[in-house]
């Protein structure tokens, strides 16, 4: 009954959806508009998007339209139907990885052995575990509520509606605001994710908070990281006085210290109104490493689709398992320089070249000296499947199972994450004690009394 | 001297207290209304709310009140005293399990037991540890910051004061706030635990810092999780818009996404002015099950004071230690539909009702299958207690002091927990990395190896 | 080309520095003043403070000045440089720790150890980790964004700019704004750790997301225990009413509750304009006790340099390892008494004496018995070097290397000093569960468990 939803159609009121005609959007100064299409169907040209513009889209792909009296509306709004006023933006997101995250963690045999392992059922019999599948309730309430789910049409049901008795699709994996969700329509991922239905506020997408939602566990700390920043401290403590609806964000003017969304997403300009980087929505666009979610960093991958990467060993990594990057598969020193460049436009924007040349140094070092230690960490757990003080993948096991397999994957999944987050943005203390260099050194030691301890067991 | 106090007197000035007299109050709309009581005292009908309207109440029970200026005033203002304005509240909160955490901790010997093993000191002699009870100023430093003190008058000071040399009351247990405190008027719990002096600010309340007060900690996330969720970062990123004093709370028009208090406790009401929700000072009264606290989540006691509670064991738990609920103490499963149905009422106002089935079919999942790993952490820990590698309960030892025992308590007090407060409100993370399912299982695969080694090593 | 630095110049543009000449701050009635000079140069009496007034300033002791269009300007302005005008907060802050932080962590052979075992690279062969010493980089990306580095000019270099092409110093240990920093002139500490540039706002050095750039990892969690406090409580829920930027702060008036700064730095007056808490740069001045960072709490250390402490057993420690105060390098009872009868004074400005009184009953019991609990940690460390289950430093090994010496240092770096910042601010859960008085008591299980399993091993 979502036409009596309060929030949906108040949010909504109170959006730039509700009060500008995708006509007039267009025609905005270029630096100032909002909206990418080519052309327009002739029905939204000269109306304000309602709930019918965005809910009736592209009825013919849309398994999940239903008969609404005599119109053909779906409850999933998706990338697809949004491309229709935003094609640059729909268009840049299917490039970035994070469109792909259903299909990256399900598709790859390594991941899915490692969502196995957090999420499956483990039960106690003969003083030993056992590891069951896990079921797809568990796994649309963890991985997925980030990744997205697959949602389909299962069935429909009638219900008893204001309208009189109406019939609805019943829809697994929902309801998912994921990253990565599939659509019904067949397409990848959910913009409301960072743009808030129904209020699809440009100023909430630019507040950390958003980011936040996904970006915050120890896997993944960026909004701790940046919170603690100085460019955080400046956030929390001014951020109240500045203008995030304004396009172009204008550097000094708008915002006097960057969101999330200035370094890696917005079109900012300076205060003479030159471009200083042009808005993306593939964000990796200004990032030359990927730092957390793999074993070592490494170049960003040229496809968002990770799942075709193999490495020497055959493994769906993009890195050996001893840290060596598998280039093929990855963007060259040229296209990392490029994206670097990118991101250094916005940094001089504030400071000078020497303190950005001084941060890329320290930053590129903590990139290599972590991967060190997760080098160390390896080592001791190739030592201890070679001794027997765990069971390794050459007979068949999984590698993220037993304890100190799961204290390897902390080594580089929590901690050398951490301190790379903080490096890149000088988060302090997450590169030291909280989850950061502490505990690399300290999980180190606790791995080799495990490994000398385990030995002496069998 | 607190009549020099300049927090308290600004806080008051700014506060409603300080603007409206009880009667005008009364006279209010029924949904305007911030009263409730059924008769006034006559000294309290026209004027505004001030200093002595509160500290002077109920003198007869009052054991902390003393001579000021020939009026006898006390301390520490009580449940029992608000009621006098406040009645209907007053009277819910009793039925509040909160109103009780005092007792529900003090008086269940198993809940001793822990607290015990938290708080009391620990010396090392001749290679093994020994426990002692804890201090009661520990305590009331710890535990009894949330769960509240019992202030007793246990003396009587003279001061020298603005008006000369006073006499005091010297008061054990203070200063507290917390929301179980036994007062010296022999009245449970506090208001200013929420309500805090001397604002009495309703947007305060309202607000989720509130509640983060004593909900935040890996015992209880809900905070945390509310931070991360879609809820949580519409409030960060736009709540400053909102109206957080309107009583009735309107949804779309005054907040645009809930808080802790919209769910939990407020009045509201749709657009149009019908009831969402009706207020409730018995925070479970829109909630099917518990979920924290305990080994195993389970349907809600009868009783406020779980104290009464015996599984078959004999034990003081809601459910036994292998997770079966003690339904004879516990609310039904019709009772369980109505909260439940309570609930749904609130999220209907802003979500469709496949919307909302979808995520309460997840969520009872998520019940189930963490009541599983705390079983498989229970089930390895009576392995450990039989074969030698803990001492246990047999014996006449604590169940809770050994590192094994420790590994169990976080199995079921910090992970499940984390987990299904992550699926209640969609915080992600905290189902997964921060807290949630990867140290579920990591958390029982340790025990395992602590289980062996232990072994070995008798 | 700081000169096209969007954010510093627009920065400025909003602070007091553009508004207001150093004479007529220094005309302003005593209380209100935020300058503290003596005697003010010529060139700076008559101008409001721009750009050169601080980059050019004593050109003599500045190693990093360069030429700039025939002016010696530099990029470091230093503690030294804004003593100009705040001469009186510059001199406080010489005797604040704080300013001494670089070198009290790289001058103390104890702490070198500490930083070694955090940040060297840990290698892995014959079942064995070998331990280097760390490099520059990473040190400067760890402690050292906090503590501060060692700026020195390394050289110079040419680069094109805006004017033409221009020579810059090449700086080690830059870009970095650590509050021990040492500088180009010689001077230490850096007063935009709290300042920040080019705002210079006392809104943000008093709102307490800046003292959580530092202050909020487990090893010193002020912050987090502040979050969760009442007082943090409604700085979140009402702050966003309060006047920061009042000189001086009135109690009640601008603001309801204290800040970190509130309590610890600012000036602050009563309703009447009394003076309760005189500004002070040396953050102990309202402190007895330091309660964290070293493995016992201790009254404070007499000199900010604290390289200069030696215990009994010839370790640059304030107490023995064992507990015992070095009280030679400490203050005594006395002047711990005037320091605790100024924070007094803050808090009975909102609180009556008897709470306040109740309060650190409890503040100096939790000292008391977390100290106790490290000492417990401390005999099984003990007993593990004496029993071969650790290498001990008798054998001239490091007591910060080994899983069970990390595990020694949890206890007090961690778990004790949360325990204590939330007896002191009331955070409740930071005393128990959230890395408070539960990890305190299973660690030392963990260490005993860890001692016997090792035992066994050799």
């Amino acid at each position: 009954m979502f036409f009596l939803n309060w929030s949906a159609s108040t949010g909504w009121q109170k959006s730039r959806m509700s009060k500008i005609t995708p006509k007039a959007a267009m025609d905005k100064p270029e630096l100032s508009r909002r909206v990418s299409y080519e052309q327009l169907p002739d029905a939204l040209a000269g109306v304000v998007v309602g709930c019918a513009e965005c809910h009736t889209l592209n009825p013919e792909t849309h398994k999940d339209s239903f008969d609404h009296n005599g119109y053909q509306v779906h409850t999933v709004v998706t990338p697809q139907d949004c491309s229709t006023c935003h094609s640059v933006e729909a268009d840049q997101f299917k490039k970035n990885k994070m469109s792909h995250a259903y299909g990256n963690l399900e598709d790859n045999l390594l991941y899915r052995e490692l969502t196995k392992s957090v999420t499956g059922m483990q039960s106690f019999q003969n003083m030993a575990t056992t590891l069951q599948d896990p079921d797809e309730l568990t796994l649309s309430d963890a991985c997925r509520q980030c990744h997205g789910t697959s949602v389909q049409v299962e069935d429909f049901v009638v219900r008893e509606t204001f309208y009189g008795d109406m019939e609805f699709p019943v829809l697994s994996g929902w309801p998912n605001q994921g990253v990565g969700r599939i659509n019904p329509d067949g397409s990848k991922g959910s913009c409301s994710a960072c743009h808030t239905r129904h209020h699809f506020s440009i100023e909430m997408a630019r507040k950390p908070y958003t980011c936040s939602q996904c970006h915050k566990g120890p896997d993944v700390p960026a909004y701790k990281v940046y919170e603690v920043s100085k460019h955080g401290n400046i956030h929390s403590s001014l951020g109240r006085e500045w203008d995030f609806d304004a396009v172009p964000w204008t550097i000094g003017k708008d915002l006097t210290a960057p969101t999330c969304a200035t370094c890696h997403v917005s079109l900012v300009v300076d205060g003479e109104g030159v471009v200083v980087a042009e808005r993306t929505h593939q964000m990796n666009d200004r990032l030359a490493w990927r730092i957390f979610g793999l074993p070592y960093a490494h170049p960003h991958p040229l496809s968002p689709d990770t799942t075709i990467i193999r490495n020497k060993a055959g493994l769906p990594l993009p890195t050996e398992l001893t840290g060596e990057p598998v280039m093929e598969y990855l963007i060259d020193e040229a296209e990392q320089a490029t994206r670097r460049a990118r991101m250094e436009q916005v940094c001089t924007s504030c400071h000078s070249q020497s303190w950005v040349d001084g941060h890329f140094v320290r930053y590129e070092n903590t990139i290599e000296k972590t991967n060190e230690m997760t080098l160390t960490a390896t080592q001791i757990l190739l030592a201890a499947w070679e001794k027997g003080a765990a069971k390794g993948p050459e007979q068949g096991n999984s590698i993220f199972n037993e304890a100190i397999e799961k204290m390897w994957v902390e080594q580089w999944l929590f901690y050398a994450n951490s301190t790379r987050y903080s490096s890149a943005m000088i988060g302090a203390d997450y590169g030291v004690f909280a989850n950061g260099r502490w505990y690399m050194a300290k999980n180190i030691q606790e791995m080799v009394d495990r490994l000398h301890l385990k030995m002496k067991e069998e």
